[in-house]
């Protein structure tokens, strides 16, 4: 197949590669140059601008968005409705808030344009060599993308998950879920680094990537990080995040939804971005009241 | 190799099986004949009892001990420490605490006798077709026992963990990481389930097991039971628990490591296992007290 693609950055990039690998042809554009003229040179045509991509697309046409989150992809679908004319159809494949997707679905369908919400999944190897995609949007539709999805997702790698905002959704809580998965990995090597034994912690994780229960690619990912630095000693413990596990929790809230292990995994984040926190003084301080507890006084 | 295998119930009934099939000559024995009369049809060796089963064996004697944890590996372990000799070697597989396989390999090695804490972990049918090993005892004699490993454990899916101990310290880790990546999974559904979105349980989780970041055998697992039942409309949501996740707490407690999303996953199963609770009833009574707010009565 014949399409565009907006954004080839980390993930838009390797999905690009991994379209020309299946043989479709690819009209790249972004703001930025150069990842559009490496991509030049490995197959795909390059673009200056979102009206010059979408007038090389034979119809309908079918352009897949992939940049940041909020702003950009609110820039580029304003610009798609303008240039794309009814029967085009839009695969925004990033990490938008479900309620936006559902929103841009709207305003899109105004005119005809169909959209599709398709979270991924996979990482940017994934994304070269086979990811996985929860797509939500118009079931009558589905069967025209379909094909791409087919070929660039691993065996059995892409749901077509329902109506607007139930692709993003599903990616959503799939974050929400690595957020709880992965503090409960981190714990257990928190106990395996106070304990009495000395572990190999790059050998542990090999081991319970092969045959445990607790096996998967977190835990390979586990025992890749582990193979570099055996201690993590180059790194600081300060757990960054991006936006979707925050989503799941209002969402949980919006829902009413009992999910603590996945709110504290949350908050354990926010913790880990403070070394003092002010509840930390507030109890030293309150021991101190009653107990006339030794307080640790700042410098 | 010639070995024992005493407790052929679930576990140890696969890993005989599994051993016949590596060529490994087995005797059996078990307080159930039951399952010892089922193995002897497929190749292994009855024996009436403990010393029965030593006595058919060449020196040193190697014997695999899988019978629940607690009195009955202790009950397995007194008898074995009258009926071998020094330079004999016991497996022990189940899911004891690792305490308490320090205490067995000091009593043991008193006489002589050595002693592996072997974690296991794959469930029945790793057990049957390849388990992942986490193994605590002698590292020179160790390599006595290997063989067996390899045959047993999938491929890497044993691991030499240190002095006694190590091996059931780590399964039982695996187990507290067990329960916190099975409560993000679970709430993650929950989140589903009360979301304005229709899913398809099963091809949610079927999609998640093949591409994602969360991929793994417990998103496979979750994907069979939706296959099985969509809604799990059959079953309540009451969590029991065996043992090993309040046991990675109370090691927590011990070495004061913060560890909150497995010690919550462990207090959500007991939360579930009750309809009502005190505590609810104490918030109720409290609302009521200072705002007035209306209680839901007993009948």
């Amino acid at each position: 197949m014949k399409l565009g693609l907006i954004g080839p950055g980390k993930m838009g990039y390797n999905l690009t590669l991994n379209l020309l690998s299946h043989g479709h042809e690819v009209i790249v554009s972004d703001l930025n140059p150069e990842p559009v003229r490496q991509l030049e040179g490995l197959g795909a045509v390059g673009a200056p601008g979102i009206a010059e991509l979408a007038a090389q697309l034979p119809r309908p046409r079918i352009i897949w968005v992939m940049v940041p989150a909020g702003a950009p992809v609110d820039s580029v679908v304003n610009t798609l409705s303008e240039v794309l004319d009814e029967g085009d159809i839009v695969i925004e494949g990033g990490n938008s808030h479900y309620k936006e997707s559902i929103a841009r679905a709207g305003k899109l369908g105004g005119s005809g344009i169909h959209f599709f919400d398709a979270g991924t999944s996979g990482g940017t190897e994934g994304a070269a060599r086979g990811a996985c995609f929860m797509i939500g949007g118009d079931r009558e539709v589905f069967g025209a993308v379909e094909p791409l999805f087919r070929d660039l997702a691993v065996e059995n790698g892409y749901l077509y998950a329902g109506p607007s905002g139930s692709g993003h959704f599903l990616k959503m809580i799939h974050n929400g879920i690595e957020y709880g998965m992965m503090q409960a990995i981190a714990e257990g090597f928190e106990l395996l680094e106070k304990s009495p034994f000395q572990f190999n912690y790059e050998e542990v994780a090999r081991v319970w990537s092969n045959g445990s229960v607790i096996r998967g690619w977190l835990m390979e990912l586990t025992e890749s990080a582990f193979s570099k630095d055996p201690k993590l000693s180059g790194i600081r413990g300060v757990m960054q995040s991006s936006g979707e596990g925050k989503w799941t929790v209002q969402t949980a809230l919006d829902l009413e939804a009992s999910t603590p292990v996945i709110a504290l995994s949350l908050l354990m984040r926010y913790r880990s971005l403070e070394e003092n926190t002010f509840h930390g003084k507030v109890v030293a301080a309150l021991r101190n009241e009653f107990g006339g507890h030794a307080v640790i006084k700042e410098e």
